[in-house]
């Protein structure tokens, strides 16, 4: 028996007015998601508990069945593990952005624009040749603005706070240790010292120059968050004795994946955005069944939309999700095979943030106990036969089903 | 965004043979409740755990977000709190009942006939001149038989057992320490004298002697109970960053409220009993939403027709309750409040106690994800979008709602 966990990210929604009052799931043409839901048994997930809105690595670290209250250590390490930078314990790790600023440090654009893959390398290129007194500096720069800091040596500590002031027309914030412990002042020191190097490198930089003159946002400073060292989880194949693999173009969501013993299978054309490549992402988990237990595949774009405010997009992109499950159950054999799709968390398209309403889940799969539900959304899931789970327990549900599970007690 | 929340104390129930095996909830007129449900999204609470008979503090307790496990201390602080006496850290206060006994301590009514008000004011005055040494003795009077005792001094414990035997026909018991310390031991002996010295007081004294000859319970004794400590709670406030009020005629329930960090509002007609002018709070409710993000409106009387099991009063107070709910949807602005109704507990009309049954919720408001429950009542709300949650997750659900949870992860 095998399991293909899907997971769209951010899918799950609240009723939207232009949609007349229903959720882009509900409107959403996606037969082969009612199909698992029809064949299937279906519920709601509180992926961290009833009203917690929960970030992509939270929820999936939830999802990999790990009490995040135990094991989450921030952001930072999960990202940089997704990102191939090689953490070891004792390092921090911080999520970076390239980002702009005006002449009051006060934040235009968090992002730089969405700046291309292409200028933000050129720019890393001169970021990475910062040097520091005792301590190691790896400045990795993945998809677009989106970047990794890590630093190695002794008397470091992840208790430090952001600089990204995470509003646009705030001012950057300064660096300070969350604990009164040395390390962490120390840490929040040699941060603040290394970002204002970033900042003098990146202000007259020809690749800047070059983007003003285009009219394109500048990217004039580095901001970083969720400052974390790496977890201390009982891997997947530890635990159950399985073999996990994980298709996602998403670093973050890589990373817990890769902290839970799973492997990383890199797909050409996954792009982490709207224009992905469904059919590869099919085709790939197709291919990693055969010699995994589990097969992870998660699809960013949808939370996207949701973060951008764009009604039709998030539609569309569910519809692709579709697809990727419909060429998914047609390919593998589903005689012993489960299926499971869900969402991470719930992006409102009206508040365009994470919120802490449940998402739905089905699962397929033989000789599960199906129940009368017929389509894949918040409001149909909710009258399913699974009731209302957490997060953590979705795991243990997929491993049992799968024979994984141990018998607790005599 | 605001909330509001309306409490039915002891509202939910089970299926009444006098009812034709419906509940009072099924049976009462209830346009606006329904309204809610039809409007909203139904489901389900189990306050403290399925089958847990919930006190009014506990689950208020749990309503308003908090781990009673880990917090709760004991009724006579919170009542003490809700009675406007001044509590302190270190402080151990007692619920007290005026109550009868013969002349073996056999308790007769437990509650004095329900004394009228102005009678136990008379008494309490002569139980205020009561002098200990070391210890500060504080004896109020509050509703009818109602009363609270406050010690305040050095070395005093809250683990002492009760003096009041729950039961009409048992004998007082002797108040006892709960547990092997100093304090606890020396806590007994001082209750002890100090309910002897009362009864010296009250079994003479010229108000009972008047009672006698009208035929009415003698007030002879104080009865305590629910020796408790400030509890050390993080209020919403703090917690969610919001202003919160509660309308409410019950001490013990304001106690919680105000142990929350909310403002207790006085509504002039409000009594905790059948002739409560429910008019008067919901027009309290809907002033207080102007200023408040977060407004709680809690009727006492459907309880009390419960432990009374008068089943036509529980259906008319239900009704009542109606009326409230009605007048407060129909005059605040809903496009921008959410209105969860619930009770505290199931009270049964037939065993006249709380009983560990769920109790039926519905929230209506903008965006919530309506299900197809037509009808606010324990059954049809069982089969909702909102499925079965425990008391402690209805507040983070409201305020998720509001926007005012924390994102947990990146």
């Amino acid at each position: 028996m095998k399991a293909v966990i899907v997971i769209g990210d951010g899918m799950a929604d609240r009723p939207v007015r232009e949609l007349g009052g229903k959720t882009p799931l509900e409107v959403a043409k996606k037969p082969s998601l009612n199909w698992v839901a029809k064949t299937g048994v279906c519920g709601v997930i509180d992926l961290i508990a009833p009203g917690v809105p929960p970030g992509s690595d939270t929820a999936h670290l939830a999802l990999l069945g790990y009490d995040v209250f135990k094991t989450y250590t921030g952001r930072g390490a999960l990202e940089a593990l997704g990102s191939g930078v090689d953490i070891q314990p004792g390092d921090v790790a911080f999520r970076c952005n390239f980002a702009t600023v005006d002449d009051n440090f006060t934040v235009v654009d968090r992002r730089a624009g969405r700046i291309e893959t292409q200028d933000a390398s050129e720019l890393a290129r001169d970021l990475k040749k910062v040097r520091l007194k005792k301590i190691q500096v790896t400045f990795k720069n993945t998809v677009q603005h989106r970047g990794i800091l890590l630093l190695s040596g002794p008397g470091l500590s992840a208790r430090v706070s952001d600089s990204d002031p995470h509003k646009i027309g705030k001012r950057v914030s300064e660096v300070h240790p969350l604990d009164d412990t040395v390390e962490a002042k120390r840490t929040a020191k040699i941060v603040e010292e290394l970002l204002q190097r970033f900042h003098e490198i990146l202000k007259n930089h020809p690749v800047n120059a070059e983007r003003k003159k285009k009219g394109l946002f500048s990217a004039n400073i580095v901001l970083c968050r969720g400052a974390g060292a790496l977890p201390d989880l009982t891997t997947l194949p530890r635990q159950y004795g399985i073999q996990a693999a994980a298709i996602n173009a998403v670093p973050l969501v890589g990373g817990v994946c890769k902290a839970a013993g799973m492997s990383l299978i890199n797909v050409r054309g996954a792009t982490g955005s709207y224009d992905t490549d469904i059919e590869a992402k099919a085709d790939a988990t197709i291919q990693a069944v055969k010699s995994h237990d589990l097969v992870l595949v998660h699809v960013k774009a949808s939370d996207i939309a949701s973060h951008d405010g764009k009604v039709q997009q998030k539609v569309r992109m569910i519809e692709k999700i579709d697809d990727m499950v419909g060429r998914i159950v047609k390919n593998v054999d589903m005689g012993e095979t489960f299926v499971a799709v869900t969402a991470d968390h719930t992006t409102s398209l009206l508040t365009r943030e994470h919120e802490g309403d449940p998402v739905p889940v089905a699962i397929t799969g033989p000789c599960v106990r199906t129940d009368d539900i017929e389509e894949f959304s918040e409001r149909a899931c909710a009258r399913g036969g699974l009731g209302r789970m957490r997060g953590i327990d979705l795991m243990p549900t997929l491993m049992n089903f799968l024979g994984k599970t141990e018998k607790f007690g005599a």
